[in-house]
């Protein structure tokens, strides 16, 4: 058997990546902040902590898989946190995608804890975690700390992408990323809207574009779901989206640099948001230039004309 | 009695400015499309005439008031166009919203033929055409030329202003002006959605910026329609917003200068379009900005999977 | 001699204010982080003091002018700071722009001290301030609290705007107003770089559009610097430029709003951050137009083919 | 012997593709404006032709290859055009980039002389032509029209993709296409920058997303291009890029689609013209976005106050 590692986040991503270390002989010692989540993974062999300290106890490295900044910082510090628990020399693997500026925050805590932080943002919608087929970029710590957990990794993923010593340059990368795949969602919410108004199906300018010019993941998956205008149930909903294109923002802002086409994804995202559609995935953002171009009809409720308050 | 003149074109802004001449001594030799409009005038003083190339003849200024470039252009030339029945030295005052292009092409079939194309574009709605208080831009010819029109000019403005001989300028300066005019309704329009979405009425914000540091026409005119959100009936309505827009994006791709905000307002008037609201004033755009902040309801019309098509 | 007041922040808006409430007969006790500043009022009556707190003592209402949300979070809370000065029933007037949020959080502190918090932004640069003609913004507590402190708002101001009980009101209007300054702005960088390069001088469609349509404070003064492109001293940065848009912005995250114009202001103060323009008026945004245009040189710096990296 | 078709245009594109179609075996009569690039294929077999209707004589399909709709239009009608000489029933194959409405007013033309019109614009840039990979839209006439061309089009590409009966479908999809990877390289410009002003190289963030989620030959070319920084000598020009962009808003005008990123890839395209970028490839957007993030240095010309010119 391979070594225990620990184990923090059992959400859409973190679970199968758990089986995947299960199923690849590792020990894992889950913490899950919804123990029921948890305690399904018994009898693919896992332990089941009752704090994250408790799953970084033990253990060379610990991995927590969070759905944002917040969430990695809270199971971090104070008493039940990981930094309590770690052994000197252990490692906080950090799956999450977060901003970099936060990564280099909590390096600096490890560091006054004698622990390491690595920052090891992944890419891949759930189907792919479940395969094993994630890409996993990694930065922080030094080269001989970063190849140690590399067999974890390639337990979890395909491949594993190295950035170097500087811990934020992972997360920096990912960000840059997921604000590409908004770019392409939008690029295909315009164009399929341009092709259907104009007597060229969805489908037809989808399957033509994807097997050529645009034959990548991100189209291929994302466009299938504005071709067919299907955005239920999600992979990646409306507040997660906004959530990667606001770290691009803030990370353009902190290092001035203009980023136009985010702002407009944002806006798209925002109008989403506006009209109750948080629970789709983010390709919904096909529906706003649909509606933009007229090719759903958009209702006429009357204003009230004295206090410009919806009647 | 004053001098008689030509006028070509009595649309909304057309009638009332032939009306002004008319009041202010002038002759005034009429010629519409619609000759039903040009009797009207005969009342007041108007000679009706059957073609551009009547009202051009024995005059020393023919007047044209149309709605975009291809219309000025097709009263000019051809047997019936003022062009045809200018006298030599005789004077095009033309007072449409049009390209500098344009405006060039048309100076120079004037040249040929000696006679004198001045660009007078003008600035009011149609009610401060009906008050003579219209902003009268000026340019083309010589000095002489220019200060020649004046009397013309002042019975149906309050002031000129004179922008020198080069033909093109006074339509640069009104497309700017009409871009910015543009840009100021979709100011408010997402200014206005954003107070009201915070719990502040429209026609409060409305009312404190348009008495303090927005206290100028293009805003107290324009934010009305957008604080009360009426925009029937229009006094510009969205096609022509569109054509003016259009003017600035094609001097700008023309002239190598990128325009952010132009993209934008274009937009938003090509979705409103789309949701077939021609006949509203520009302003109208307010209606976007409220919508995308789901201020009003959007119906959730289901698309057919296979066709992507409305069902 | 009528009340004395407490009054914390004193910039280049504070101390105008100070003095004309000096001159309208208020006693002033003053508090100013870089003591000097305070020192010069000596002269004018003011009594200066070492703290916020000890601003707030003994006083019915103490006004803050500070430069953003933090600043005034900071003189309010702590040992030093108002509230652990205010007598039950007293008032903080808050004159700065800042977020409804934050004014939200400041009043709830407020309320469990019995003391009261009125958000009272200010419209008006530095030379308005000097001359006591400041239009003011008003909301929070109730509508007597609100009418106690028209005396005070008066001395420093020409008028008072009421929106209501709601704390928040005001700061929406004032980040709403400051939105629409940025986008009038940016609509005159880009109006005037079209002209001036199709051949109308910057000062020549100035002159003309302020005197008519565009005929506001806001468009007579920043239109000025833009057609002079004269940015230098600043009276209002770059920096302080880019917090108010980026209050904007968040009010529109936080509510749903899309405000698409919003991010394209952003984006052109983040270039001039880039570029080194700090300490320049945030009118300089007519340098990016200029520049984007190529009516300014732009060098050629080689990249480095390798490393991607400047020579 | 295959048979022997008429070629016009040989440009980057066309030149390639005509020697493609003799290393296949057909016989080609070639008509270039400049006669030396036609000239330059004697050796390959070709027949040189003074017209574009003599290269239409005797044969049943005439491809025209050239850069614009009005190019595509002028070798078409006229005494030496392509109309004139075509025998009935004889097909105008259109392997052009241009606008969907261009094609169905060509395709009119055609039906009046009894000849056939068919959209054929490729995917691939020069080099992908001469490995003759190109990828092939087919659209207009009826489905065994389209299939009797399928030999000589797959003599030149890989695959041939039939978009049906409608003749502007075709295009329609490559307009779209067009605009997609417009958008794609302003993504790529965006990120990059913001990727080294945050201490990632270029070439590590490419070679990461152009192997994973990103991996199409879209991305992989232009990246590599944005990577390097390197745009000269050009595959595609920034003229040609802006023609390209200007078809999707031109459709989006007519269609009434709103295109808000076809907007911003608009204006980038327009600044690098201001700027003297006609020569480089299009991709060179990359220099403006690193621009705008100060990433090359922008030299301040002093602008002369009175005049607003540049001194």
């Amino acid at each position: 058997m391979a070594e225990t590692v620990g184990f923090v986040g059992l959400g859409a991503m973190g679970l199968p990546m758990v089986k995947n270390l299960l199923a690849a002989g590792f020990g894992v010692r889950v913490y899950n902040r919804t123990r029921a989540r948890a305690e399904a993974l018994i009898d693919n062999g896992a332990t089941v902590c009752d704090s994250a300290a408790e799953a970084a106890t033990d253990v060379r490295v610990v991995c927590t898989m969070l759905s944002d900044d917040a969430a990695v910082e809270s199971v971090t510090v104070g008493d039940d946190g990981i930094l309590n628990a770690l052994a000197p020399g252990a490692i906080h693997l950090s799956l999450s995608t977060i901003g970099p500026e936060t990564a280099r925050r909590l390096m600096t805590l490890h560091d006054l804890h004698d622990s390491v932080y690595l920052a090891a943002p992944v890419y891949g919608r759930p189907e792919v975690a479940q395969a094993g087929k994630l890409n996993i970029l990694l930065s922080g710590g030094d080269a001989a700390t970063r190849e140690s957990v590399h067999p974890v990794l390639l337990a979890m993923g395909q491949k594993v992408w190295d950035f170097g010593d500087e811990v934020g340059a992972a997360n920096v990368v990912k960000v840059c990323g997921n604000f590409m795949i908004g770019v392409a969602i939008e690029a295909m919410a315009e164009a399929f809207a341009l092709a259907e108004k104009n007597g060229v199906s969805r489908l037809a300018i989808y399957e033509m574009l994807t097997q050529t010019i645009f034959a990548s993941p991100a189209y291929v998956a994302y466009g299938k779901l504005i071709a067919e205008q299907q955005y239920l149930p999600p992979g990646f909903t409306v507040p997660l989206g906004q959530k990667d294109i606001t770290l691009a923002q803030e990370l353009g802002k902190r290092s001035n640099v203009p980023l136009p086409i985010a702002g407009i994804v944002q806006d798209k995202l925002i109008a989403a948001r506006a009209k109750g559609r948080d629970e789709m995935d983010w390709a919904c953002i096909g529906l706003e230039a649909a509606e933009a171009a007229g090719l759903r009809q958009v209702s006429h409720v009357p204003f009230d004309d004295k206090t410009s308050k919806r009647t």
